[in-house]
């Protein structure tokens, strides 16, 4: 949780950190400002104190909605500077770059540094600054593995609300999808036919799904998935735009809606086979559906969540599927991880890999998915089941938002 | 254009280029894969050499669409990398990068960095690259002058028809949200009533908006103003989400969508006053739409972009408003430069700003706004009228949309 930053800090011996870049769409900079349209802001935060947010002048109301101390970077004359630097403007960068550190008490020691943002000009005045005072020195982390992965891989009961009401939409816009392609007339070669008689394809849904999570506010920053057939088999393709949709071929539809401006996400997976499913596309199913309801009996309090993903390649490799755990990056069988967590990253702490370490727990507070998949591209067909499940302060799991389960979905307009 | 890479890195000492990060939402990237749903690619071009694109294996047929040259991450075993650094993965990961590097033909020089990406791991990895390695030097560069901004600055007519397009769904919105306005009802103390007889307010308008571009099927990723009164008067403030929309004050509309995934902007503004406008509003509406026409007139071939910057504040301090020309950062009158370039970014070269070089010229080729406003936030209104031209090859100046200039927007259901 945030108030875990100034002990992390101070575990790696961190004097400061830095945030680089918008509040939208920048995990650590929403974060810590809430979001809001401030572009190209900065925010540094000395251990033990409050941060500061310095921004550009016409962004000051946005500025001021985060709530922090700000400053404007108009309060640094960059022509000054630039005439003190004999007209170096990469020098005048980071002259005013180390007052601003100044200001936030910042002189010396190790300073992390954050956010998603262009990192050309970030290098650029890094390496200008480094060389004018070689008493701060400027460290990256790994991602999986920063500050910031770590402070926000725990939730606060206001962020998992944040997160159920984004899985409420998501739900709300599978049942949509779900009504729309059942209630589609299905031609005599099993292609489903829009209102207007043309046939119906994988684009036409991707729009609509586009649609309806828009008019619910909500956004896709990442994409989704609707694919159906081989591309269902091929765990991140988005799917064919030009493919026909078609009775009798599975169908993955994995889609992670955030909240407008880039804040929480939610991330869901069904599998579906329209009007009828083949006996193999069945048996396959059903063996997903198996370990995945498996997995929610077994989900316990503190055990490390990689022990979930190794259960699942087992149960899997019991079944004659190839898995990581005896397969070099497998491409058919299950070929990911069991899950990861959800937050302000689509993919954060804690993740599942079998390489991942014991700390990555379900420790109370963090939103984690279960998604279990099998994938047969040469066969044209892929399947998963994904819900988000919060591991509660009192230990239990549960699943934020529940939604059936249905593979087969029958068509209201045909019969086998 | 895309072509001038080459003689870019050449003229700038680099053997290399090195793109991290997603194809969606990412300039560079974007520019060199087409975009698609990519994510955590890293592509390597060496001078004069085609580029290689570094993928997950589970994105392979998204990598495909981009027709470059692919590299799976699986090549490279992190497993024996870590082995091979006694368990230090952050060595392990240099070393895989390392590898990447070579196989692209890169063992030493310096490489330039750039994308749009969470700068703390790609700031770890590459200082672990230069301990295991000296002979590559990284550079960053200032966003506005990187080669990539340098080679965005001139479209291409395929380019320019992108960017055209989405200024047709621009306009199309901008026409549906101006539908709704006027077929309002109006209380008598001149506030809008929805259908249900609720007041409208600023955020059901955003709304509208966010919903009208989707079904266009084109993405907000930078936000969009629709903003009222005193928040029309700060330039940079999204509109207060609970302000009633009321007749008679001004509403500055700012809307600047994308591709969606993250590709090509367009740029448009246009104020309005329901139903009629106060005399001093319609003065300075006259004043901008005055400077506005002028600049269109007077638009030349080749001209520094920031001459016209500087005929707008010429013009606007006889109009006795405060500019940029001899007020510092002024916070009224007109407190922003003329416009900017438009492309993958939506702020790129050519700028405007009074102290931009000579070299950001209207120059064949490159796509900018015209964009002059004046603002009196303590007067509760703001003014902005905003298209985007491309100066074509023929050396015309062409407003690649045209949409009308009323300021006073008469209501259906109400008189004055």
């Amino acid at each position: 949780m945030k108030s875990d930053l100034d002990a992390l800090m101070q575990a790696r011996n961190l004097e400061a950190l830095i945030i680089f870049g918008n509040a939208e769409h920048n995990p650590p900079m929403y974060y810590m400002t809430g979001g809001g349209h401030v572009s190209h802001a900065t925010l540094i935060k000395k251990r033990g104190a409050e941060a500061l947010l310095f921004h550009g002048d016409m962004e000051r109301d946005e500025a001021a909605k985060s709530g922090l101390k700000l400053i404007s970077y108009s309060k640094y004359s960059l022509e000054e500077l630039a005439q003190k630097s004999n007209g170096d403007s990469a020098r005048a960068g980071a002259l005013r770059f180390e007052a601003m550190l100044k200001d936030a008490g910042v002189t010396a020691g190790r300073v992390g540094v954050y956010g998603t943002y262009d990192i050309s000009s970030v290098f650029a005045l890094l390496s200008s600054l480094q060389k004018i005072n070689s008493g701060i020195e400027f460290v990256g982390e790994p991602r999986e593995d920063s500050i910031f992965m770590r402070a926000m891989e725990t939730k606060d009961e206001a962020e998992v609300e944040r997160i159920r009401r984004m899985g409420q939409i998501t739900t709300a816009v599978v049942a949509q999808v779900k009504e729309y392609l059942v209630s589609c007339a299905v031609r005599a070669d099993e292609v489903l036919l829009k209102e207007d008689g043309a046939p119906l394809t994988v684009g036409d849904v991707h729009s609509k799904i586009r649609l309806w999570v828009a008019e619910h506010g909500a956004e896709l920053p990442s994409g989704f998935i609707f694919a159906i057939g081989r591309d269902a088999g091929v765990p991140h393709s988005a799917g064919n735009p030009t493919d026909l949709m078609r009775l009798g071929q599975t169908i993955v539809f994995d889609i992670y809606p955030a909240e407008a401006g880039g804040g929480y996400y939610y991330d869901f997976t069904r599998t579906w086979s329209l009007g009828y499913a083949t006996p193999e596309a069945q048996e396959i199913y059903d063996q997903v559906k198996e370990i995945f309801d498996k997995l929610n009996e077994n989900f316990d309090l503190n055990v490390p969540f990689k022990n979930y993903n190794l259960m699942t390649c087992e149960y899997y490799e019991s079944k004659g599927h190839q898995t990581p755990l005896h397969t070099k990056a497998p491409i058919e069988g299950y070929v990911h991880s069991l899950g990861h967590g959800v937050g302000l990253n689509i993919h954060e702490r804690p993740f599942s890999g079998l390489t991942a370490g014991d700390d990555q727990r379900l420790a109370p507070g963090v939103v984690v998915t279960s998604e279990p998949g099998l994938y047969y591209p040469e066969k044209g067909m892929g399947f998963r089941i994904e819900d988000t499940l919060w591991v509660r302060p009192d230990g239990k799991m549960e699943t934020l938002v529940e939604y059936p389960y249905d593979f087969v979905l029958p068509m209201k307009k045909w019969k086998k």
